[in-house]
């Protein structure tokens, strides 16, 4: 069985999650290569030996770049700042290895296509990391809809929320800046992400990127946010189904929103992410008096659920979305078809663009995959 | 103290709601006037005369105009087809009858004007039906609003979702006619109603009326639809605050789905009306690792709950609300303000086609109140 | 129609109930006697006169032995303290009038014993308050229990859990005195009555009656609380189902804990008071991976909510089951069986004697309903 | 920093669990220990070296006392079934190991007493796997309940109900043997954990296991069920609490209920483990009108979940407290003091049998915990 090494760079809130993801693929999946993590960097060498020694990994750097340069190091894996994804991302392609980054994949369409594209040159294989579609929960749910189980579908709500940014005396950093992106391109890519996952292509879009929260505190004195916090945007889906998404980081009381509700003429759904094991499925076919939504908990029926436990109810957590996602790109590394290539994460993005521009333009704008590939 | 002889017309859903509110409200409050359902009207004596029989109410015929006509009525309950509202409110209004009607005030906002206008002109008291505001939950959300509690208010999402019609196989009715008013009309309106009484005028609104089921069965072949089943609205309130609403009559598996979430830079709230008796609140202000979204349930601390049982958690019903409703009627007959008088349904009716109009342009409008008066 | 007229005793917590549940059921039921709220009695003039004004009742009277006395009164409505339930009653039955009195129906078996025998003997109708086996969500888990949905019944657990009394600052009442009963017969006693309405008759118990909070505040110094505040028992039914009622008036957040859950081969069910329109049902023939509790909604699939609503989901109140059980009652004086008479009265306190008992005895005792009748 | 290597005998679910929770312990803790997985038993070579290769481990052995006699191995770690716990054990201790075992620690109190004491003598380090109590919101109730968060505790109320045994047609196994332990063995020792870890020792208990399916099929026809699967038991705490625990794994539609709910004079706490990563606390002490329960969701502010994840939300899985539970093995293996060694789950196996020996006797029992060790 082929190795392949792999070289982390982040340390930070993803970084974390990537290291438990790797440790837990391994032992949970029986993939068809090894992913071995190999070598972490981050910005100092400070930081990342302490990364290093917390996480039980053999080298540590404070040069990303060495990674790059290191034929040992057959993949990179990106959990560095998003406006560094495209730079390091670019330099790993044209070193020939194979690139894992976090979502999003870059801070503006125009780079995510350059990457894409780059990748796409090469050969080499990638991944974006939008775990919450590696939720058995998820997967469930959009093989109920492809199956037909809730009939025709005619409507379709998502959102994601969280309120780690609800307090206005929380400072003006990076994030409020136009390149940081906001809460549609930081929470809601996860909930377009999501709506194409589990509904096809969206078609056309309208978008209403509001900034409640218009300053924040900074050295000299409030700074303006320029960027959204609670984004929303009409949906049409190329199967003519109308929707919705949300997105806000400033939903005070939510810590993990990313919930969708789906209608058929035949069934409901809906899920909410703050209780990831569960999937609210009506059957309109119940018999009369005993309809009603049912809380399906995740268990072994729900693959690959079983690679973590064999009785249901037990619940997987966070990070072991991460070990699912990571076992997709192993056998993508083995020939496989990516999970969720560098060419849906410029999907995502161009999403997200539409959201912001047909805000500005108040008018609806098209978003037909077109030349940028589509989701699924 | 003086008596108020209600005539009913209308003797279905919201005629049966409206006896047991009235029954309910006469034993529950101790109202400044006393209300006395003395006659029902129907289509026919025959519905009439069941009707009567079954609620126990003294009169009854098959000729609303009688009711009208008869000087022993003072106060005409309309709880017929929306398209009769106007010709039977200005009737009574002309007959120096004080007015309660059912929501939606009328078809459109011009007829909703006429008969706001000859209620004033004639100075009778009016009332329109949006019972869910009555809840002592609304109202303690509203306080809470008001009083600070949640601090500056960031977002606003609100919902009205039912599933009556989410089966194709419905017969095409009057409701699919563009006189029957569609989705927003019968549902939504009671969400607009619902975030005007929260948070104030909304001053803006970019909408998005869908039809997901686009033809029904009708003698002689299927026949288009020809109003929203699903829509939604952006808002923007007076404030400054951004908000949604949707609405939605095929939402499959929802049966009572009235919505709320509202956001704070103090706390947020939301709300389900499948679980009227019940508010969830989140105060930033909690301890550390004590935070979370309370059950607050209602009881005797929520007037006026307590009007209806001293203990908590005993739980209010649908009908409940009516009586509540009434009860701000009688007090509105006695010389206090309207709770919801034909101007705020007016009001209501305006915003309903403005998410239409909206729709149709595919760009914003502006929705101040102006001159047919703002909620709350 | 015949008529009846009704003298209320007692204008407390269920003297509201009553009056509420009167007004609701004579205009949602189509009943086949007359039943009018005639007069109200309470300890004073002055009390009675305030309830007479504020219910809005023709009569009131400070003396309730006028309304026995009364030859237009029919039916002698008791919802005055426990300790006075057996004599008014037999006084009541004495002089010819049907009784419906409160639950409990007295503070010993031995009264609630002459009590029926007294009843019976002069044949007049009798009932007693226990509502909450009027709701359409017992009935419909009675009927799906019956009709075998849940298979063979393996388990059940039912409680009733307020918390009225966790304050331990709460002073020292008649409550906390042995005739007064405590949380096994305050509340325990509804538990033990949907046990039996569920399961049918228990034939062997073992209780554990303890008293959390051992004195309280009174006039003169702390007082020791003879009654059992958290107490329990194991259960045997006579179909030899094992299981367990909870009874607790110090359960901290607590408001309408009546809850049950109960086990069968084919599926489950739970229910908690505090959600009184929805009933959980697992049915383990769903499909694989797709099953889960199921939320049922009340809806007019489940008689007789259609009574008070055509649409599901708007949901009953604590009053609408008082109309429920009322008419019942009214069946029972048109001559059809009791639903909830004085022998079923004296059931469910010959169950609360036999936690009592055994606890005290610390062994099980048997409670095969022999000569007191049995539930349902 | 030393390397403690591993040898797992037994490869099933808790084998699964164990290989998962070392690989994330390892990066998502830094231990002052190195826990390497050294090698794997199982009953054949053939099942060992699958296991092997699933779980990407070194060596494989179909002779676990291979394992005992490896002076490469330093800590033995048993999943085997329960019957063979204890010669495994007194084999490893024997060989001068450390041992992390499974629970129930020993099919009997004697046997796992032996277990003990050969264990103490002989100064090896000991671990049984009560993974639930290593949940961060178990954590955080004892801590409440401890620092007088919930002010006097004045009731408890536990269980453990899952439902693989409920269909009838799932054949006789070793479970349904005496030796096999039943459903308060197997489910209720973890309720029995739970209890003592919040609350303290247990002083007293009643039990009551019922055999709800008494014979299930067997190769020559039906055979008897001879232990319980619907277990309960009132309890007494030491500190004169009363409470009560329940076991069941015929409870049709539970797939993970560790439940909990307490209940004092300033709040009360409830947990289930079918949502592992919410606490519910109703604080008596919040603003009238607004008190209710809590839903506290696990977040970095519940130690160890920083270690998992830094913002909170996000949710941790099963294996995940299996990795908490190994982090504090590896700091006992440093010399800190065992978060539950043998005598502990000495403890919970005696509790056990209490409950089995009260049942059949028919009275209470007392269980203060005496030379066998306390809880927590």
């Amino acid at each position: 069985m082929r190795d392949y090494r792999v070289g982390l760079i982040g340390t930070g809130f993803m970084g974390r999650t990537h290291v438990l993801g790797f440790a837990t693929a391994a032992r949970a999946f029986e993939m068809p290569v090894r992913l071995r993590l190999a070598a972490v960097a981050d910005v100092t060498e400070a930081a990342a030996e302490a990364a290093r020694r917390s996480f039980g990994i053999e080298r540590a750097t404070g040069d990303w770049r060495s990674l790059i340069d290191d034929p040992a190091i057959d993949v990179i894996d990106i959990t560095a700042p998003n406006a560094l994804h495209g730079e390091m991302a670019l330099a790993a392609i044209g070193a020939g290895k194979h690139v894992y980054c976090e979502k999003p994949l870059a801070p503006t369409a125009a780079e995510a296509r350059e990457m894409t594209e780059a990748a796409e040159a090469a050969g080499v294989v990638t991944q974006v990391g939008f775990n919450y579609v590696a939720n058995p929960m998820l997967r469930l749910a959009r093989e109920m809809i492809g199956g037909g189980e809730l009939g025709e579908i005619l409507s379709y709500e998502g959102r994601h929320a969280e309120d780690y940014m609800a307090d206005p005396a929380a400072p003006w950093s990076f994030r409020h800046d136009p390149a940081g992106g906001g809460a549609m391109a930081d929470l809601g890519s996860h909930a377009l992400a999501t709506a194409e996952f589990l509904l096809g292509p969206i078609a056309e879009l309208m978008g209403d990127a509001a900034t409640a929260i218009r300053e924040r505190p900074a050295p000299g004195g409030p700074r303006a946010v320029e960027v959204d916090d609670a984004a929303r945007a009409f949906l049409r889906f190329e199967s003519g189904v109308p929707g919705l998404v949300t997105a806000s980081w400033v939903a005070t009381g939510r810590k993990m929103s990313h919930d969708f509700e789906v209608h058929g003429t035949k069934g409901g759904l809906y899920f909410t992410g703050e209780r990831l094991n569960e999937l609210q499925f009506y059957s309109a076919g119940d018999a009369a008096g005993r309809r009603g939504f049912r809380t399906i908990v995740a268990g072994p029926e729900h693959p690959p659920y079983a690679r973590f436990c064999p009785a249901p109810g037990h619940q997987l957590g966070f990070n072991d979305l991460k070990a699912i996602e990571i076992a997709g790109f192993a056998d993508a590394l083995a020939g496989g078809p990516e999970p969720f290539g560098f060419r849906k994460g410029l999907r995502i993005q161009r999403l997200v663009e539409a959201v912001r521009d047909s805000s500005a333009a108040r008018g609806w704008v098209t978003t037909a995959p077109g030349e940028e590939g589509a989701m699924p």
